[in-house]
């Protein structure tokens, strides 16, 4: 271990904006075979950013997929060759209008590894400053910042978790030995 | 709120054996205009399974998609109009061998937003009993059975989040209340 999975044949599905979707034939360390759909996905960054007087920021975010806005910390898919905490600099400020003076990285988790490579890097962002001319919204984002305490983030968890996605609640649990 | 996109165009660009990928030509609440790729998912079932002496019952899975073994909770697809509950309850027996006499739902919370619509419905699994003769795992998993205290699962967490998925990390922060 780590063992891999024998590649028989592979298919480049369909070649998107931010990631691919493949259909690859394996042979599996246990001998099954099969076809394994897959997203091929550059890996996300995200902060949790705190306030210097503790609160945390959030984005209110509508999600197609889902028909609906969720709860959840910034974030934003790595360009190529791009550093993650690069990416999570830029995506902080367009998306809140905060920039952030310290930066702790948390390590990174997969995110859906039935069915994607995407890894997310979880950062935690401290004294934070508001900008005074926040750089523009990418057009297909559509969002509210939220600031929140520690103490109701873990509310709206526990009593409400359609409303925040995987993805922010783990970062939030990886980032709580430090708050 | 909630506002749904405005569909302009939709296609099924795949239909796999679990779920599907469609490619829909959307109107956001913003008035932008795109191509959003999109996994539509039945939904996972998952269990956080705890055994009369506080342990908690993870598996140790390969996973094709990162071409690497993962520590995670015993979850499974839901079949087409099944309650997610019996799916999780079949599911826990087939990777586990144990069966819970005690469920407690945690609710649902949604997996990966930018490109699924899955939700992963989450529960607490008690009272466990190993079964004398477990059913047959499904030919396409590979995995085994770890019993860890909530203490150590919460340090691999902290110091290796590379090996733990984001379904296992937010659904043990949902049970961490009732432990």
């Amino acid at each position: 271990m780590p063992e891999p999975a024998e590649l028989l044949q592979n298919r480049l599905a369909y070649r998107g904006r931010k990631f691919d979707f493949t259909v690859d034939r394996l042979r599996l360390p246990n001998g099954a075979e099969g076809d394994w759909e897959c997203i091929r996905h550059p890996g996300g960054a995200l902060a949790v950013p705190v306030t210097r007087d503790g609160k945390l920021v959030l984005v209110y975010q509508y999600r197609f997929a889902i028909a609906d806005r969720l709860l959840e910390f910034p974030a934003g898919t790595i360009e190529p060759g791009e550093d993650p905490q690069t990416t999570i600099e830029r995506e902080i400020e367009e998306e809140t209008g905060y920039r952030a003076q310290t930066w702790q990285a948390l390590g990174k988790f997969p995110l859906a590894p039935g069915y994607s490579d995407e890894y997310i890097y979880a950062f935690l962002a401290r004294d934070l400053d508001q900008l005074d001319t926040p750089p523009q919204q990418d057009d297909d984002e559509d969002l509210a910042v939220v600031l929140m305490t520690p103490a109701d983030l873990e509310a709206a968890i526990q009593q409400k978790p359609e409303s925040i996605d995987a993805k922010s609640i783990a970062s939030y649990f990886l980032t709580r030995p430090y708050l």
